[in-house]
């Protein structure tokens, strides 16, 4: 089984759309990396229990991020951010003015705001 | 009956789970700007049977947004485009080198074509 670093993307985005349980053992395998036995243990139901949860789980996310393609809109703004903060970069090895400096700071930390909250 | 602009925000980004018959006559109604009766004539179906795709497919919208909160992550993403936009426009007005200016723009166009693909 391996692990697909995309899913944990998409449990951010559509993770309230599947069932406690699949979320509950996606959420042990995906963001806090235990293995099948561990989730096993502490959910109180067998290993195979585990893997048809977060395979199932799986399936539903991706499912639904093809019809849908939210993860994939909210990346390319991402990108877009990204560019954007490059090109400030840019800029501020210019001369500039004080003020212009603390304008371009401004946009800079907005940017950085809007990826963290990506 | 009162068209919620809303809705047709939450259409964007939900309207793939709606069946085909409410998304078209949500389409007809909201984008299309149509009456219950006219669109009960496009779609031959009576009018009390169009104002009930649309009322079960607005349900639906508000409760994949309450669930899902994706329109409301996308419009504080596009307010905070809009204050670099200001603040770009304010920074244009001192007086810059030909390339900073150049840069400036740049970063105009890629914040307004994510606004327009928002």
């Amino acid at each position: 089984m391996n692990k697909d670093l995309k899913i944990s993307v998409l449990m951010d985005f559509y993770g309230q759309m599947l069932t406690e349980k699949q979320r509950e053992s996606m959420e042990f395998y995906y963001n806090d990396d235990l293995s099948l036995s561990e989730i096993s243990e502490h959910m109180g139901i067998t290993r195979q229990g585990v893997r048809d949860f977060i395979k199932r789980g799986e399936k539903q996310l991706i499912e639904l991020e093809n019809v849908l393609g939210l993860a994939e809109r909210f990346e390319a703004m991402n990108n877009e951010f990204i560019n954007i903060t490059k090109i400030i970069q840019d800029i501020q090895t210019h001369d500039l003015s004080q003020d212009v400096c603390d304008k371009l700071k401004e946009i800079e930390i907005i940017a950085n705001k809007i990826k963290e909250d990506l």
